[in-house]
């Protein structure tokens, strides 16, 4: 089992994905939104890059709720931003949220043509990585990245799943899989204070969302591993 | 002073270079070797993409040496490989080298355009970075990579720069610099280990080349500092 990492969507062009399990992580804070989401029993996420796009495909399903942000900031009209927080089982539960974010959403339609995409995040991190190995496959761990940009927090996260898939003896890492997990080791006793120093870590301080950090930051405290298919995100169990 | 990490020299198409300091890292072995030619007294060093074209150039300049490797064998022909130890005084000072690498020479010369590029690596980190922040520009530390892949070893030599150019107060780090920073607090107790078992210092080990792995990982062995430009790699102090 070969484990890579791409930082950014871009990179995952060197790979055949055909035969792979694509691992996504936009850390601050989609994929982790999404995670919380579905472990507060939402029924179905329906990712979309732009905002109009939203807008048509909630004209075709019942009553969706919206769910997105633009610059860390809610987009107008929106049921929710993107915080984590917003995605409460009084709210989702049994829902579908159409969902647009300038990062996330496009690193998920990056892996389209995967084996299987799954969903990670730190807090479902010891479940993803446990689902993926299973197939026997090889695992590419996506990081959305900011814009293009390497994103530390995703990297992190990145670093943290190798150094779970390590664990097992017939992983062979690649040396962005051993960056990674270097760069993990070496920031996890100071992971909060290492990652609000990262561009989005620092936007969301200025936008009094220092809890959104804590909570993304948190280990393996839910269960669940989306899966995104054919432009829906559903529960892996579900759809097996 | 922005200091920023391209961890695939494709990566540096996101900035503007006519107003920054590049500083070219391809650790084993190419910038090592060039450092150390430098160090020994070579003359200037001519990097070329490919086999013929060193052929061609070699034509036109007076008695020239020929370096160079290919999956880190020596080209059949040419006086020396990539190994550091090939560059020693004897062979190199007041000479010409023309030399073709596989990833090296091509990191640099996709710096074309930038304000100054400068050659760094472990041995000559302190001095190319003191050099480099004297001009109070941004810097981008551009990492070789491997045949279009992030490469431990490169990654690790950024950190360390990264490192070194933190310690001045108005130093900014980008997300990248960050990430490399951390990767290489993480791994410096343990160097050697770490950048043995990436995939490059793999090959080194299998082709009987540990003695080039310590040799490229020592830090702050000499002091001068390469540039290159237009087509050209000499001491930065020789054309000042």
């Amino acid at each position: 089992m070969r484990v890579d990492v791409a930082f950014l969507p871009t990179d995952i062009k060197q790979h055949d994905l055909s035969d792979g399990i694509c691992i996504v992580l936009d850390i601050f804070r989609a994929t982790t939104s999404i995670v919380t989401a579905m472990a507060n029993g939402c029924n179905a996420i329906l990712p979309v890059s732009k905002i109009e796009d939203a807008h048509s495909l909630g004209k075709q399903i019942n009553s969706p709720l919206f769910a997105g942000e633009r610059q860390s900031i809610k987009i107008e009209g929106f049921d929710f931003g993107n915080s984590p927080y917003d995605f409460s089982t009084d709210k989702v539960q049994n829902r579908t949220i159409i969902m647009t974010t300038t990062n996330g959403t496009k690193a998920i339609q990056a892996t389209e043509g995967s084996y299987l995409t799954l969903i990670g995040s730190f807090i479902n991190a010891a479940a993803v990585c446990k689902q993926a190995r299973q197939y026997g496959k090889d695992i590419v761990i996506v990081c959305a990245g900011t814009e293009q940009h390497f994103s530390l927090e995703d990297a992190l996260c990145a670093g943290l799943l190798v150094h779970i898939l390590s664990e097992e003896e017939d992983s062979i890492m690649t040396d962005a899989a051993l960056g990674a997990r270097v760069m993990y080791d070496g920031a996890k006793s100071s992971i909060i204070a290492v990652a609000s120093n990262s561009k989005n870590g620092k936007r969301l301080c200025d936008i009094d969302r220092v809890n959104d950090i804590e909570y993304c930051l948190q280990l393996n405290t839910v269960s669940v591993v989306p899966r995104y298919n054919n432009g829906k995100i559903t529960l892996l169990d579900a759809q097996n």
